[in-house]
């Protein structure tokens, strides 16, 4: 595929996941202020790394991604409902995401805290409900299974409590590496497996996807570290520096600035060397590679 | 069934789910702190109505309990999640739950909230990995759906933000209705639900199920009312009163305290019909109907 092609795959994709969003909160019978601060968030914008990565992986396996968008929602719910309540004045106590005013900013903290609750809710039921016979219920309950872990108490909220305990503190880089395994590399993990689960990757082609995913995933955090020195605030939508002003461990700050860099390199490589070995049509993932390499926001 | 039977069947079934609640925290790989705020609430205690609904419900259809003991978990853990987060200091702001300290106090906010995400994110998987052939992966992702409608955002949810919209306004009863088919109705419903979809419940059978569980949820409710009237302190572990200072609007508000009993009465009444038109061994459930009507907790 040429980069133009894979560009147009990729916007479609994404435009098709923010179509199917706003289908699926529309579709709901409940309080209108609800819906609005539920849609509020997830059309905040943003990349749409997880869901564009399950339905590159589906389509690395020759597979139609459209068997994909539902989870790939669902995905895109549960992070989102992840941010709404990291940003809550008792978590992270943050005004602006994405370049725009937080969800407790504009509909108060406790319709925040249950548009999160119904975003995370929800996000089960659409993978549960999936009506498509290429995706029969020993699937979806695989997917539900490990959505669960991934995004729960074993998984993202096990980052979040682990980097809200690290808060102040001198980490090791292991402990550094836990929180950033948990609250942010299990659901890239599972964007990957989910779709690899989708697009029938044999138990090889599976091995070496996860692989390809955990370092991409740790590529993704450190990208994120170097950014919080490095970017603008204009380019990433929220205050540069907070990280230090939290007294946050990061990789730079661990590794020196040119360290953090070298880490990353290693991990962009080691990804693409998985994919490689997975034997599938991987262009468009080693394209999504690049751009956690050198993403800007 | 003798009384004294069904009250050591009942007895049973809550030391049942009570040990694999403990159990199933237990086993996850998580930080201690976050294990041990999810179990904070969870061994608050309670009656463990809506995991006894179901149970009742298999055991009515003839079936072994022990097949719902993950789902009735699964609810429970959801009833406790949505206990959490109601009593946040941004929602009702409750400092006392069951007669202990709420989880925010004990455990601070940002806790309280991640400890009532994990327990949500949790309850699901419970379902999804089911390891029993009685409970094959079609009837899994029905609980599932149905457990994230009657949660979510036509559900609990949408129930509590109606709630929270009509705070100091007057309601009309269709009003004050939805609110409580909601936020409380909807998982009582459930609980019989699912319990029916497990005992292998009959299509007529479904649909009794379904109406007696209606009217014993509205029983609830309104019983919940005439507590915080007539109820003490002491009994009911919070606060008595509450509802008129907080200008809640209640059954007795809007029928007199007389009309809110008779209303309790029809409903205890439409409840038992229900049952016995579903031809089942209802003894249990009717007991559990009689708790209802009486309750002083």
């Amino acid at each position: 595929m040429a980069q133009f092609q894979i560009e147009q795959f990729l916007n479609e994709q994404k435009q098709a996941v923010e179509a199917a969003l706003s289908r699926y909160i529309a579709r709901l019978r409940g309080p209108e202020t609800l819906k609005k601060a539920m849609a509020y968030s997830l059309e905040a914008g943003g990349k749409r790394i997880r869901p564009l990565l399950l339905l590159s992986t589906v389509q690395a396996l020759g597979q139609n991604p459209g068997i994909g968008l539902p989870v790939a929602c669902a995905i895109e719910m549960i992070h989102t409902y992840s941010l709404i309540h990291d940003d809550l004045p008792s978590m992270d106590n943050d005004d602006l995401r994405r370049g725009k005013p937080t969800n407790h900013k504009v509909f108060g903290e406790a319709m925040a805290i249950l548009a999160g609750d119904g975003l995370l809710t929800y996000a089960f039921q659409l993978i549960a409900e999936i009506n498509d016979e290429r995706v029969p219920p020993a699937i979806r309950v695989q997917l539900i299974t490990q959505l669960a872990k991934a995004a729960g108490p074993e998984g993202m909220v096990a980052g979040q409590v682990a980097d809200m305990e690290g808060e102040g503190k001198t980490l090791a880089l292991a402990e550094l590496e836990y929180i950033h395994r948990h609250k942010t590399g299990k659901m890239l993990q599972y964007s990957v497996h989910a779709g690899a689960l989708l697009g029938g990757a044999n138990a090889a082609q599976m091995q070496e996807l996860d692989a390809f995913a955990a370092h991409l995933g740790l590529a993704f955090q450190i990208r994120d570290d170097i950014l919080d020195i490095e970017g603008t605030e204009e380019k990433i939508g929220k205050r540069v520096g907070s990280d230090r002003e939290n007294n946050k461990a990061t990789y730079p700050g661990l590794l020196s600035l040119a360290g953090a860099k070298e880490k990353l390199a290693f991990h962009i490589d080691a990804a693409k060397h998985h994919l490689q070995q997975a034997g599938i049509d991987g262009a468009v993932l080693a394209y999504i590679c690049e751009l956690v390499a050198v993403r800007d926001h």
